[in-house]
């Protein structure tokens, strides 16, 4: 998951854009009988089907990390295209250029701090963030100053420059234990994002951002930074919340400093693909309802929860409903994105190719694959009535609520901005963040009866969004 | 902590060996009132005092990593002998022994299993085992065949000559959560202790055995390896939880080769210290009651709940009972043993060497910092009604429970063996294999109400055992 809390400023461009026509002919909830049976049946496949937890399973632990431009995001292409193809489905693997960043060494170790033992070092742990640039091939050695906000940096003026400037800014656990993880997250990556360049502007020489996960366990959680054009790029990477509490604690007693590797490398944009998969509609298969989750992944975990859960999850749609033979009226249209955490370019050229394509609905599942205990509509009011008699099916497994969201899934916040109803489950993320972007995003995280209750609110969900009148 | 639970062992032997006096006039509870009163004041005054809390935090931030033979190990010797002689204690710096065995580099990677995309490799995590051998410097490269117990090692017979055995066994994390962290950890240590031999035995050519920590969050769990007398010694190391879960899942479908570098090296034995610091008794000084936790550390964290909270409890008994001015009957000992991880030397040398010592008494503490619910007593059931006042007076903290435990610190138990009553605090242990022995035992980790709680017991109880009559 990147931000899909970048789609409040999308949701205000929303505000001024000439309203779509409410996609469907009525906002009366007419499910005919026989709707309300398929979807039964498909809620029961769901919860008993384990074809998902096989596909993040190969995603994880066969193909692994998936970073935009790799072999293995490739190779993860390939193989969605040839399961869907296997269900019998449309498949097109469609162009997107997508950034290619690779990691290289990194290392930090302090060389000098009040205390230190003589002839000692202390080595940290660190993640490079996503489109951070290189220190010197031998690394660089500065000062560092640790600072809590934005606020604190800018009262340092002057004082930063030729330093490393860390920012230990803490992630709010307890907004985030109370199943608001998303609003943590987003108060917090405001750090990782520009941090950076705020620094790089105050004459800093590298930054370090404290990590935002809800764990301590000496995990460095990555994530994109991004540069503003009119100062120096610096060198970036997360620190684990230990370290940063660390650098907190000892430059309060005195002067610290630290040499830091990093040697990524931004290669050329690379060539790579969005899968594009459709179960052609009975009826109007010019309407579309896309089903979603996003292929790359950060290189340092393998991918599981973000987002493998998501794809396994809109795979699954298409093979239960293969499996029973429904015929939604609408297109079903299972989309693999690609370049979600460092870019966006699959989203956004799907965006740009597919402006005329009517799209009637987007779900996209990026937050994991915990217990859903209903939908997240971001849309038309009237989509909560449309949709009351689905959600009291779907309370079968727990997932009675809807609820509004102000965001989408990233990979589908264009369609979002253009008016399109965006979907998500809405999920038990209170652990989420625990994992997110770290090492320990594997497949162990995944709990396979949480993914089958998702899977089937999915499935449950599109084939309501291509069947209604 | 190393092994408590060698311990048992020990206690067989005690059986046999001559029981020694019990070492107080009476078992009947005689507290003078004055005595009662000293007791409150210095539980009082341990619940409102941060002088161990600072000591940790030397110890963990300032010092770092204090494996045997290392310079920051060398350097807590220092800092702690002056700081014990900066609060009045006689001073010693006594002579050990101890192994010196350095990490060095430590990688690995699959190089081959099923499902594998073209050009890849898959990275895994670990964590050399202390006292490992090394690889070849270029590493070694052989199928992987995952077992879950020496029971199906066994069965496989020479099906594993030339490959590297991954002993993939559970921890009981049911176990753990109910309290019983010990024995969970107990019935699991002995993989990491003795599979590489039993590997080897059968032909392997490296072992790697999955960690025994209650959290899963991908970090290895380090510790002692031993190897047998009449086997090739081979490289080992220990896997996070996930990644043994990730062989098991591929191997189950297909051969998966992985190849391993470890460098470490074992050097010449190095000099060093136990620090041994006496507060001489008022009345008996020739009776010694010992307050201790080990001053070593595993080189991956920085050593702060495994041991230097337990150092830093020892520390502040002596600190409080200068700053009330208390002088009890007997000598209040602090030791800060060296070598408890990776070999016990100093446990062992003092044992030698202190043989006509009169201990009544020796506390240690080495699980952590929990809440502490009261006191473990290993020894004559006479002290459980010896201690039952004082027990009533650390109930104000919580802490009034006292409880029999098979086992001692790991340091004193050769002082148990020979039948001296051995104490430590009953902690909250449930969270302590989350980080013990692995990077995240740091600073942060130590809560500083309970290290507080801690010390108030472990104040109470030295000065109870060494001023009773």
């Amino acid at each position: 998951m990147l931000r899909r809390f970048a789609f409040v400023l999308l949701a205000a461009s929303l505000a001024a854009a000439a309203p779509l026509p409410f996609p469907f002919e009525s906002d009366k909830p007419i499910y005919p009988e026989e709707l309300k049976r398929d979807l039964r049946s498909l809620q029961q496949a769901a919860l008993q089907d384990d074809y998902a937890l096989d596909q993040v399973g190969f995603l994880a632990n066969q193909i692994g990390p998936r970073l935009s431009g790799s072999a293995q995001a490739s190779a993860a292409v390939e193989y969605v295209a040839a399961e869907l193809a296997a269900l019998g489905l449309e498949v097109k693997k469609e162009p997107v250029t997508v950034p290619h960043w690779v990691r290289g060494r990194e290392a930090a170790e302090l060389t000098a701090w009040p205390g230190q033992p003589r002839g000692t070092t202390m080595p940290l742990v660190l993640s490079t963030l996503g489109g951070s640039v290189a220190t010197p091939e031998e690394g660089l050695t500065a000062e560092v100053v640790v600072v809590d906000s934005f606020d604190q940096l800018k009262s340092l003026g002057d004082k930063v420059r030729g330093k490393i400037v860390v920012f230990n800014v803490v992630f709010d656990k307890n907004l985030a234990a109370m199943g608001h993880s998303g609003p943590a997250y987003g108060q917090h990556v405001r750090y990782r994002a520009a941090g950076p360049s705020a620094a790089a502007r105050q004459g800093a020489v590298a930054c370090l951002v404290r990590s935002w996960g809800s764990a301590h366990y000496r995990l460095a959680h990555t994530g994109n930074t991004r540069y503003e054009a009119d100062v120096p790029k610096i060198p970036a990477a997360s620190l684990p919340v230990e370290d940063a509490l660390q650098l907190a604690y000892l430059t309060r007693k005195g002067p610290v400093r630290l040499h830091l590797t990093l040697t990524p490398q931004t290669l050329p944009d690379a060539p790579s693909h969005n899968v594009v998969a459709d179960l052609k509609g009975s009826e109007r298969p010019e309407e579309i309802v896309i089903v979603s989750g996003h292929l790359d992944s950060w290189d340092v975990g393998t991918g599981a929860l973000d987002d493998g859960a998501g794809v396994a999850m809109a795979m699954q749609t298409a093979h239960l409903l293969k499996q029973l033979g429904l015929k939604p009226r609408r297109t079903v249209r299972v989309v693999a994105w690609m370049n979600e955490e460092n870019g966006l370019a699959g989203g956004r050229t799907y965006d740009r190719e597919h402006a005329n394509d009517r799209h009637v609905a987007a779900i996209e599942s990026d937050l994991g694959a915990g217990h859903p205990g209903g939908v997240e509509i971001c849309g038309d009011p009237r989509l909560y009535g449309l949709l009351a008699p689905m959600a009291e099916i779907l309370r079968a497994s727990g997932a009675g609520a809807l609820d509004f969201s102000r965001g989408s899934g990233a990979d589908i916040s264009p369609l979002a901005a253009r008016g399109v109803p965006c979907f998500e489950p809405l999920q038990d993320s209170r652990t989420y963040f625990d994992y997110h972007h770290t090492q320990a995003d594997t497949f162990d995280k995944i709990d396979p009866a949480a993914l089958r209750e998702n899977c089937a609110v999915i499935a449950v969900l599109a084939h309501t969004l291509a069947s209604l009148p």
